[in-house]
This record gives structure tokens, C-alpha cells and sequence, in this order.
């Protein structure tokens, strides 16, 4: 039996808006068979980017017209005061009056947030919503949340993500025991600040969770854990850092092979393989990141995302509607609770 | 004139001890016709490793013997009560008793801590000591702070990074008005918690400092700030997130130029290039960390460094001795009480 299934699209979200967010959706069609997308924003800028449709295709793709839109660089607080009709708010809304399971969007992280938080509310159980991403590790990839929702977290909140990044990489990787780390700037117990020396205390006493303690800043990278919990402040920074490193990288990688024509002529030659690498190197470009915590999918892809990209976050949507992510979370966290 | 100099090296300090410390000091006397060195540790393990020195280079260097030392993953408060005599503690002691201008060791940053801490006490108006490093970045490079010694800051303690960075930095590099940024999760001014709003206000309002105001994680690697401002806990995960990244993206371009014979051909040919860029890549290994706002000058060099590495922390210490770092740091700091 085939489910079938609706994914609310930020069309005007995004460095590009339409221009990627159309043809990207087209092309999430053709992979998946059972989905259909609602392409929420203004018309006129999306119906050029439709194009050479089989009708098939055509079916399954509608456009909700908005002229409202969330400003990259807008302020949360302003989004969610004045963002009612705006792409954003209306793909969000689709989400909670049941006519989509899911909305993507590539808009702006913090109102995203909020109103995500105001349109759909937090899970039963759940303080506050967490950034989840994936992030390529040694061993293939792990997870990591929060990346910047919470920017103060108390002991509770870093519970709450370790159960809920459990959760998803039990669900979307088929980890039976997922292994989780804290993120710490020492393994030995002495260290760390506070709020993350009680959070330890809480998940080890956690019978459900596969806990392995505290992991440092380099393990984030290495796969020994499948999930690091962090707060939202320490997760931004690592992963932008993260981000500017790969950055700087791919620079001196660029100018190595540019000193002298043997240079030249063997980065020519390497074009395949420093591609490859280029692909493998930024952690925060390939995936979609989620929004965990809320009653229903949202996932937030890169805003500077090219086609391929969001197409992966549309990717990463499915899944979680194929895997009724929130709704396990819940039974986690009533679990817990109970 | 020519200003003699010594440095107190904690010869037994770091993965390998004398057997990279002492050929290191050797190689920095040579480089360094003013400096002298004594190599405190076990005198049976640092004699081998001296060999074929030149009349004007053994007159320069001189062994302190202690049989104690203080193990990689010792915990500080263990080597707090029990490291005293050990070479750690002896090479700081002849800084604090005025026999050697600084103290350079690889062993346990912890130790090393509390230990400075204790033995050379932080300077009038400095309430926590600061670990610093120079990062790469796509201009050159910054320095960043704090990097593991804080993990719970006030922001007047944030404010104090910022002064003792930007003294170090003007020292340093010979930077007029170097750039000072705080490191936040957006620049947005609702974003970042606490502590980092607060300190934003009292770094601005601080005449001296040429500050930028907020950074983000990328910037970290971008060069946008001279000095990069955190608290410990995150400036510790970030710059060993960093270090992973590192790792990950090595392998990563090692197992790329393997697949297949043309792709190991390419590798082979390109050996140079990547070993000039595994060099640049790792933002950790190359300097040496200097403790800040202690009553005299402390680098930590890596733990795993190799002769060529902790010879960078012994460079570093000797232009820190030049400039006068911690008088420096003093005068600025009592300007600001005054």
C-alpha cells in the first residue's frame, strides 16, 4: 500500500527564491511518485519556471499565490509580528490545517523559528524546538542538535534534544541504539560548564537513551557518536566555524594549484577529484536541517542552496513523513514523562 | 643593544618529551644567538638527546634535574596538589623567581592552568588567565581567545579577552588598531545570550578597543577581526571541531586520490601540493598557545607536537619576552581601572 503525501514549499525562500525552488520541486516530483508539492509565493515569479511539464508531473504541482514575503535579513521578532501572509507563515500554516505533512523552506533560520514555534506548537513535553542536521563524519555521517534555536539552554532543554536526536537517527538512519555524546570541552568529569555537567547527570540516568558521555570538539567529525547534543550558541559556531574552515580550505586548495604551470597543469588534471572533494567538504551545504520538537515536519535547507541542494532538503522531508517523525518523538517523550 | 634572554622548558611535557623537546631547544638556540634554555626533567632522559653540539650553543643550555613529572592525563587538580617539583611546575617556578623570562611546555593544558595560575598569579585587574592562538585565515591569520581555560565567563571577563587579545595583537604582529570581534551566533543585536550582549556593551564602550562587534563562526576563518573573542567552552569546541574538520577532510583527500591507478598517478604527482596544504589545514598544530594575563609569559605548545611545531611555541615565547607582553597587558588593563 502506497501513502501518499503533500509537502508545503517556501517558494520566495532562499538566495534564489523561484528560481531554484521551482525547477528543485520539479524535480523531487520526478523522484518521488507519491508526492505532491504546494508551491506557496507570488505567481508571476514562479509560472516562469515552470516549464515542459509531462502531466503527471503537472498534477501533482500547485501554487498557493502570495505577494508577502520574509526578507532574508528580517529580524525574527518582525517576522513574527508582520510575516502573516507570508510565504513562510502560509506553507507553515498548510502544515498545521492538515493540507500538507511537511513545509521546506530556505528562508530565514530565525523566523523560520518563530514562527514555526507560534504556527505549530512544540510537542506535548517539549520546551523549545532544536536545529538538527547532518553533519559527514569519518565514518559516513552523524547528527548534531542544537545548531542555533536556543541560544540558552538549561540541563532539561539538552535532555530533551538527546531524546529527540535519538529518535530521529534511530527513525531515518535504522540505528537500533543510537549512540549519543555531549558535546564538552573535556572528558574528564571535572570539566565543563554547568548546565552541561547536570544535562550529563540527566541523560546517563535516562534509561532509554544509548549514552556514551562526553565528547570533545574533534569528535564531532570523527562518528564516534551518532548523535551530539549541544546547546544552540556552542552548535552555531561549531558548524559556521566549521563552515569557514572548509571555506579557507577550498581557497588554499584553489591557489596551491595555481603557483606555476606543472601546478596548473596537475590542478587541471585533479578538476575531478577537488570537485569531489569540494562536495564532501562543506558539512552544512549537502543536508536539509530540521526542526525537531514541533507538531509537524518543518525542514530549513541552506539559503544560498543550489537546485541539488534543496532537493536534498525536500529529500530529507519525505523521509520524515515517511518515518512519522514527530509522532515518535512523542511516544518517546510520553514515554519519559510517564 | 642586545637583550639576553632564557627560557624554562618543561622538557618532559608533551607526547614525546625530551625526545622532541630538547633537539627542538637546540635547533631554537641556534636560531636564536641571545636565548638561553634550560630544559627542566629527568637528566637520563634529556642527555641522549644532546649530541654534537657546538661550543656557543652548549653554553647556552642548561638541565635542571627533577625526577617528577606531570602525565598528559593528569587531572589539574590533581597536579595542583601533587605537581609540585615536577618539571611543569619548576620550569613556571624559574619565571616566577625571575631565572627564566618564560616558560614553554607540551604537556596537560589543565595542569599547565591552574599550575601557571598558582605559581605567577594573574595580573592587578585580570581575574582569569586566557589561552590564545593565532588561527589561519584567508587574510593571514587572527588570534582567538579564549580557547579551553574558562568555561563559565562573565562578560567582564569576555571584556578582559578582548583587552589582553588586542594588546597581544598590536605586540604581535605590529597592528595599530587591531580589529576586535565577538564571537555570537548572528549579528543580528536580538541574537546571542546573555553574557555575550552584555559583554558587547562593555567592549563597546571601552575607548580603547577598535571594535567590530559581533562575528559569526565563519568569521572565525574569514580574517574579518584581528582578535576573536569567546568565552572558553565554546572557543575550545570551536577551534577542536575545527581540528577535526581538518582531519576528516585529509583522509578525505587521501582515499580520493586512491581510487583507481590514474587518480594514485595524480596523487603521487601532486605530493608536494598536499603536503603544503595538510600544513596550512590544521588551524591547531602550527603555533604555540600563549597563556595571557598572567605575571609572566606561558606558551603551551601542542601536545603532539614535533620538533618543528615546538619549535614555533619557543619562538613565540621569545617574541613575547621582546615585546614585553604581560607589562604591556598590565599597562593597558590600569589604564582602563584608572
Amino acid at each position: 500500500m502506497s501513502r501518499y503525501y503533500t509537502i508545503a514549499v517556501d517558494a520566495m525562500g532562499g538566495d534564489f527564491g523561484p528560481r531554484v525552488t521551482v525547477p528543485s520541486s520539479m524535480q523531487a516530483l520526478a523522484r518521488h511518485p507519491n508526492l505532491t508539492i504546494h508551491l506557496i509565493g507570488h505567481q508571476d515569479e514562479i509560472t516562469p519556471h515552470i516549464r515542459k511539464l509531462n502531466s503527471d508531473i503537472a498534477n501533482r504541482l500547485e501554487i498557493a499565490h502570495t505577494d508577502q514575503l520574509i526578507g532574508m535579513d528580517e529580524k525574527p521578532s518582525m517576522a513574527l509580528r508582520h510575516g502573516k501572509g507570508s510565504s513562510m507563515h502560509l506553507a507553515l500554516k498548510q502544515v498545521s490545517e492538515g493540507q500538507a505533512n511537511a513545509c521546506v523552506s530556505a528562508g530565514n533560520t530565525g523566523a523560520l523559528m518563530v514562527l514555526g514555534r507560534s504556527v505549530l506548537k512544540t510537542l506535548p513535553g517539549i520546551d523549545r524546538p532544536a536545529i538538527i542536521s547532518a553533519v559527514p563524519t569519518l565514518r559516513g555521517h552523524s547528527y548534531m542538535l542544537d545548531l542555533g534555536a536556543n541560544v540558552d539552554c538549561a540541563a532539561e532543554h539538552l535532555m530533551q534534544f538527546a531524546i529527540m536526536g535519538s529518535v530521529m537517527t534511530q527513525a531515518v538512519e535504522q540505528i537500533a541504539e543510537p549512540k549519543v555524546g555531549l558535546l564538552n570541552v573535556g572528558q574528564e568529569e571535572i570539566k565543563g560548564n554547568e548546565q552541561v555537567k547536570l544535562a550529563s547527570r540527566l541523560i546517563s540516568e535516562h534509561g532509554e537513551l544509548n549514552y556514551i558521555g562526553y565528547i570533545e570538539g574533534d569528535d564531532i567529525f570523527s562518528g564516534r557518536a551518532d548523535v551530539v547534543v549541544c546547546d544552540g550558541f556552542v552548535g552555531n559556531i561549531a558548524l559556521k566555524g566549521s563552515e569557514g574552515l572548509a571555506n579557507l580550505i577550498r581557497n588554499k586548495v584553489r591557489s596551491s594549484f595555481k603557483k606555476g604551470l606543472y601546478r596548473r597543469l596537475l590542478g587541471l588534471l585533479a578538476t575531478p577529484v577537488l570537485a569531489e572533494l569540494n562536495r564532501q567538504m562543506d558539512p552544512s551545504r549537502r543536508n536539509g536541517a530540521s526542526l525537531l520538537g514541533l507538531q509537524g515536519i518543518v525542514v530549513k535547507s541552506h539559503g544560498g542552496a543550489n537546485k541539488k541542494c534543496f532537493g536534498y532538503a525536500l529529500d530529507q522531508a519525505v523521509s520524515e513523513i515517511e518515518m512519522d517523525l514527530p509522532i515518535r518523538i512523542s511516544r518517546h517523550i510520553e514515554n519519559q514523562l510517564t
